[in-house]
């Protein structure tokens, strides 16, 4: 079976490594006892992991890509704990140094960090693909996942809010999602395409599966790619609610979905998805919205949602494969 | 008095640091006795540095230049006592995730050096001149002598070995000088120009010193620069051999002596820059070529010339003021 799995931000990247440690559980040895007992059956299981890059940016002479980052540090078991980006263990000297000079130092770039900066600005300077950068950092770190820029186009996602448009980590970093949001637009998006290989793996896919990401600004910036919203259509689709109990974990989700004037709820999530989606996970404080989840044709699980520990992840990752095995 | 010292390498920027201690001794602090006996005398005595940028290059994304920042980290007390370049207590972990991934990692970038590439290259991006940017970094850090880029114009140094044509840190650090030199040149150098600072604090300066750099690298891509060559010939100038008893104390000097066809003596040196040289400083081992250098109309100082401790520098740069003085 061949899962191909939609990322964006720590939610994503969390959910991804959930699927991971199920999909490779020779890799992932921490995957408690639930995962090691079905593990048989997940033997002959690939993963792929389409990311979001509409967040990519260049910033001091580098291009960065944080939610690229954050999937491969995650898959790779580096990932800072406490702050879900970044590498555990992070120092900051290249930061302190770049502020005592009085440089930019918004945007936090960690030392070991920076050796993945540094690694993906000389390889693009020469010519190489963004994939083919992934798929080596990925390979070096003993990622057993294929983790997949959507495109190796620039798409910067641009926010239009009440202070004006602003580059997606001005927006999310810098301002702190402080300005009202009106309007999400990713640049350049009718000339970029999908990358073959995210289409080979969509279309080699049993079942896709939308992570628990921002729908607007991780999830939209890659079914905006081409036809591939359309192709999703054909494919069993299961998602899993980034809002629990009108709350994202993490991030503006369920700010952005008030300012766009939605509730904050699954149930606007699924309605996003509506036109491609068979399947939804939502956790048990939404239960409630089951039903009318149901009445858009959308059959919904409803389970633990939010993942504290490594072993959350793994235990939610099953719970969404067991569902949709037997939908 | 007005001093204006020019410097490359790590024995220019000891040099000149030796300078600095003697002509700002309230921020030196750590100049021995005969400094502060003297220090009155030099009460209003003003350093500029003019610093060689030739061995400036890209590399991973980055604008890189070495001899500006081993100047720059020296004078501010920060730099790396043992290898003379990078900074004191430097860590390397963005190099080692580099090298994880693959990437080159023989320029090594320490991750408080990195400080230094990132706002460096931020603000060239923002159309802003490496000499405003260095005066910048040098306030910040609290540098009192003014450091001054010889251009603002890239003009990199390019060495023709029996291995071909290679760039200055290829040949340097890369190729750590193996191939055989058979020439020097800078690329571009017609069209580039020494930035105004630089022509000004020349023609404001008492005296001229040039530091114990490598001629052919450190020093030889400022003279270059427009008529400075020229301008040096109506100012009182002294230099300070880069060779002792046949040896450089640090660098190729002495190898690309021998390869260009000279003798790697004291006596090469005074020759090389015989056309505007006034007084030559050499140490006490190469005391047997004074009269052979005199007789090329050169005053001769003979003392201690290596800087072996942070106080070598003051007594030599002492000892280098006061012949001037004297001369």
């Amino acid at each position: 079976m061949n899962i191909a799995a939609l990322a964006g931000g720590v939610g994503g990247a969390k959910f991804a490594h959930g699927l991971a440690q199920i999909i490779y559980p020779r890799i992932h040895t921490n995957n408690h006892e639930l995962i090691r007992e079905d593990s048989w059956r997940l033997a002959d299981h690939s993963l792929t992991v389409v990311v979001n890059v509409g967040d990519d940016f260049d910033h001091l002479g580098l291009r960065i890509c944080p939610d690229l980052d954050t999937v491969i540090y995650t898959l790779a078991g580096i990932a800072n704990p406490e702050t879900g980006w970044g590498t555990a263990g992070e120092t900051w000297h290249a930061m302190d140094m770049l502020g005592r000079y009085g440089g930019e130092t918004w945007f936090r770039l960690g030392d070991r960090d920076l050796g993945m900066h540094l690694f993906r600005t000389a390889a693009l300077r020469q010519g190489r693909r963004l994939t083919d950068i992934v798929a080596d950092a990925c390979g070096r770190l003993g990622v057993a996942a294929r983790v997949l820029p959507a495109t190796d186009s620039p798409v910067p996602t641009i926010v239009e809010t009440d202070q004006g448009a602003l580059a997606f980590q001005e927006y999310f970093v810098h301002r702190r999602c402080e300005p009202a949001v009106r309007d999400v637009r990713f640049d350049r998006i009718e000339s970029a395409q999908p990358t073959g290989e995210v289409i080979a793996a969509l279309d080699a896919a049993d079942l896709v599966v939308v992570c628990p990401s921002n729908p607007f600004v991780s999830i939209d910036p890659i079914l905006a790619l081409g036809d591939l919203r359309e192709r999703l259509k054909r494919k069993p689709v299961v998602a899993v609610s980034p809002i629990i109990g009108g709350q994202a974990v993490k991030g503006p989700a369920a700010k952005m979905l008030r300012e766009l004037g939605y509730e904050p709820s699954p149930l606007s999530v699924a309605r996003h998805y509506a036109d491609f989606l068979d399947m939804f996970v939502i956790d048990r404080v939404d239960a409630g919205q089951t039903l009318e989840i149901e009445r858009a044709g959308i059959r919904v699980l409803v389970t633990d949602a939010l993942m504290k520990s490594v072993e959350d992840r793994a235990r939610l990752a099953h719970d969404v494969i067991q569902f949709a095995h037997q939908a």
